[in-house]
């Protein structure tokens, strides 16, 4: 592992690909944000509704949560359809559990009342990095959610504590990189995914050697990648907010 | 059901909605198309794929199927993901039947060879006639597949015997009206679905009474606006076409 | 595709099989029939009950359904039985939908008062045609047990605006032909299956080209059989009604 | 439970109800017969495959299974078809391995050689004792399908080691009695079901108190009772048979 | 068949295996039993929940149900997880609606009242007879739990009206055997199960011949082994039982 | 958060809980461990199958898997059990691929060969880190299969590069933590698990704020405790591997 080798993409070793967040793609949905990292691109939805499931009925909280889902051909072979398969892979899930509990990290679930705000996320082409443009993207769907219910008089005010977003680094031939596309992402030794906060809080760590287990120092200079990368999102983020 | 009611769109008894069909949406997709019928939104992509399914073994014969899949907010009402319910609804099986036999009937399948070629079709936003569009993008996906099939020098020439296209139809309060929408959809006595060739003939009727039965005469006028409406779908697809 | 050649079965072009339909097979529900057009043989049975689905709770209005199912040898090579592969097809799922739709049409569901009546139609012996042998004979088993809540005092009358029948065609060797079996089915240009009523609206039309499309002309011969050959249908099933 | 109560079809204590056993019924199965006791009515269709399963590859032996289903409304209430459920019931498969152990027990799987026979036995109307029904008319399919491959020189002879019939027997109020049908089994104390051969021998036993635990004199009066009625099923096994 | 071979373990004919019971293994259950059969070791858990089924409640019945899983690896070849594949085999399903029936028989469920006690019996290591061990060690895990309610108040006293094990016996080369270990299982040809009463009552008895059919004299033979075989599981269970 | 406030369980704040690990508790497996730490006990067996999954055929290289569970009632409450439900929980499916992953870090898969070795953890009794300690336990059953391949002289050594145990800390309201018991997972602020090897490495860090974000120096705080903490578990792994 050396910086000797450059990255596929001639990226720097810090560098994030080109981001951009379209609000409003969805017709129907409360919130929605259509969020690109280079040739990542997911469909983030967010969906209202005025009830929470039972074991928190009655207790004046909010419940925020994420579904996941790739169409069948957002990636270079064609996935089989979990539908049709008949049911979500350990991925899947895996990936929406951790969508739901970083978005619930900066909602004042108190303050939103009894609501349940679903973020529906799906993958419409594939490039690496799809949970943490998940993520990125649906904080601002959610967003856009709370801000419509803001303007209904349903909510005083947004009910978000703050800026959640995500990015991924990882141990490359060329080093510790951030924002892994799909190629570097399957070579990675390691790979590791940080959603932080715009206050410079972390809400998750998932960090895994796919091949040999990396040292406190790797980890470092991952952890800090992650933390000057995210800084960008937060503005794509902010960019794409609804002006009052 | 009378002509003085006028349509909740506004348009003629006999308007298509604006259609555009953009191809190459999908990054990885061998053929791929983005259909906009008004405010229905589908994205239509092809897989190639060098085998044939076990009851076709060893005939020369290609294939040519569909899936279906709708993401979960598009439409007005969330709608549970059927990857998380564990199985398609009827409603899915029948329309992805549909496609499929409809794309089958245009496609000279001993001249593809024993090839599969898979076409998604997936409702980013709904409102009404989800299925037409898909066949209607569907045709263009598989076209621009076979022609990068024509392009590697797989197969010497496309392999389609002419273009296929779909419409709905439906009986309303304001008449017999062309290309329903959701609205129109919802309160229509009757619909029906004509999928067409662009040498006029018939490849698939369905017509259904969702109130009282219809007579003759009035599934006529369903079908005279049918074949005139789908003219302007043959247009769009040829527009969208690979230039050579 | 020319009259030269002969019907497999030895039938005139427009001739139906011979029909029977034998009510009460059935022990336990409140209507029951046994219908056979030519080797196609279905039970038909309509169970009661005093509740209708969430969605149609205190609108006053019941709800008739059906669900159909096929023994595992009805055919000439074993099914998986559906129940041991734990879904039912797209096949099943779209012939039940279409049975229910083809009863309804001709329910006064206000007049039913929240009743559910629900019309298992199970296939005991195949040789094609399952699904209009279902309508026909379906509809003698919902008469039978409408006739039972009037006879009961439940209802004031039959509940029924009219009969409803079914009748397949298709594209042959022979030419445009009525009552499809099995080895016609098999090998047909097209098919499509007529759903009529005895004042002869149409209820459902659904025309498909297995091979080539099919023109104006031919879909119009095909109707016009259908219309012809429904009206022993009707009779059939008139002589099956519960005698006052 | 005394025998001063008599039984509430007002039969016998030792009597069984009326059986027939028509074969033939189905159009396509290589055997089968329609099973009637009493008002118990299923049909049995026994199905050739020239294979055998994975675990019995090469080593000459045939296999002989069966399947159990029930038509939704052939009970008092409807039942939820298991297609639609997804899943066959404990009770569904419970019965169907009895079936299967039951109809092996008397095949000399060498002299049938790598063939498997699948003996699906679905009730058409149900009033008690339908295992042992399917049981005694499955041993009857499965007779005409080895004849038909004796018939086809197939094999050179039914490769059946004797007949094999159930019956039920159970404690009720008016003491232990002979062949249960619905209201008797819905109330009695304990049933068993004996599976036994015309030689006299047992293949299988299930006694099982559903109340208080029963005596081995009690017991015993089961035993006595099952071992005397079976006679008049293998009576009526034999007049079914094909006659040479 | 005959008495010349020994049996494979060295027993004698009418020779249990070593019994233990340990009871409270688990930390949490109301009620538990570790039992050991020679090399068969099953956890016994019982759960109290305030509540009954559907169709029992307002009728102050109780109601006691089981549950029976196997660890993947407690068989000398490893089975599939029944939960990765999705659903639980038939042999599940029969055993452990045995093992509830046969606790239901000792239990006064009127003086348990309305509540429901889950008993679940996991195969730990396997070596045959898991579903005898299974009953009797489920026994002492639900006399705990009653125990523990009766400790607490809820009732005044243990409603069980006596002690119910369950042996297998069967016919191998050596002879009419007791408690069949897995190598005597898997050779036998024939196996009984029998679940009987302290006081001497059979609550269910399930025998089968895995080969040729049996006499009534073998199985005269089977049920006096098993008669005789029971006393010393009643022995370690009243041993394992709550001291006061 | 403060360290005023004592540990529910009186520990220091880096008290591991007592550790044990009993190699040889299943009769069958070739490797197996029973680990406790505390109140959380789980059986891990590891099963040596001669065959890789299809992805890796002929390359070369073995693979260990892993499969997690949990008794129903290894819980406080009784939780459903998976089999019975039909699937396996995001939970379940998150925490296989966790123990599958640590346990490939340190093998050296080229070394072993094709074959596969899937080690399955079976949580009996829980109160906490279930998923620390089957990573932990796993290790040690993985370890003794290996060790038998060796003397069987399948393998000429253990193929394992190292030791690898996981431990969990938390932030709680006494302060940062290690290796959480139930109490304190339920009320923690923040939770995470370290997978470590014997040489100090990383293997995979999960953390995830189950309240509010936490600080880059809390994460640090937890990050040394695990490193400290580990070292008793690779003690306790090293004492129970075979001796030769």
């Amino acid at each position: 592992m050396s910086g000797d080798v450059s990255r596929p993409s001639g990226r720097a070793l810090d560098a994030l690909r080109v981001v951009s967040i379209e609000p409003g793609f969805s017709h129907h949905a409360e919130g929605s944000a259509l969020i690109r990292m280079g040739g990542t691109e997911v469909l983030c939805t967010a969906t209202v509704e005025p009830k929470v499931p039972g074991f928190l009925r009655g207790q004046g909280l909010g419940w925020v949560t994420a579904e996941y889902g790739m169409l069948p051909r957002a990636t270079h072979k064609r996935g089989q359809r979990e539908a049709a398969r008949g049911q979500q892979s350990g991925r899947t899930l895996e990936i929406q559990r951790l969508i739901g509990r970083s978005l619930r990290a900066v909602t004042d679930r108190r303050a939103m009342g009894e609501l349940t705000i679903t973020v529906d996320c799906d993958v419409l082409n594939a490039d690496g990095g799809t949970r943490c443009a998940a993520i990125t993207g649906g904080w601002v769907a959610l967003h856009h959610a709370f801000s419509k219910l803001v303007r209904n008089r349903v909510l005083p005010a947004v009910p978000l504590l703050g800026q959640v977003a995500a990015v991924s680094c990882g141990l490359t031939d060329a080093g510790a990189v951030l924002d892994l596309d799909y190629v570097e992402d399957s070579a990675a030794e390691a790979d590791a995914n940080f959603v932080l906060t715009d206050r410079g809080a972390i809400v998750e760590i998932q960090a895994s050697a796919e091949g040999a287990p990396f040292t406190d120092a790797q980890f470092a200079a991952l952890h800090t990648l992650a933390r000057n990368g995210v800084s960008a999102l937060f503005a794509a983020q902010h960019a794409a907010l609804p002006k009052d």
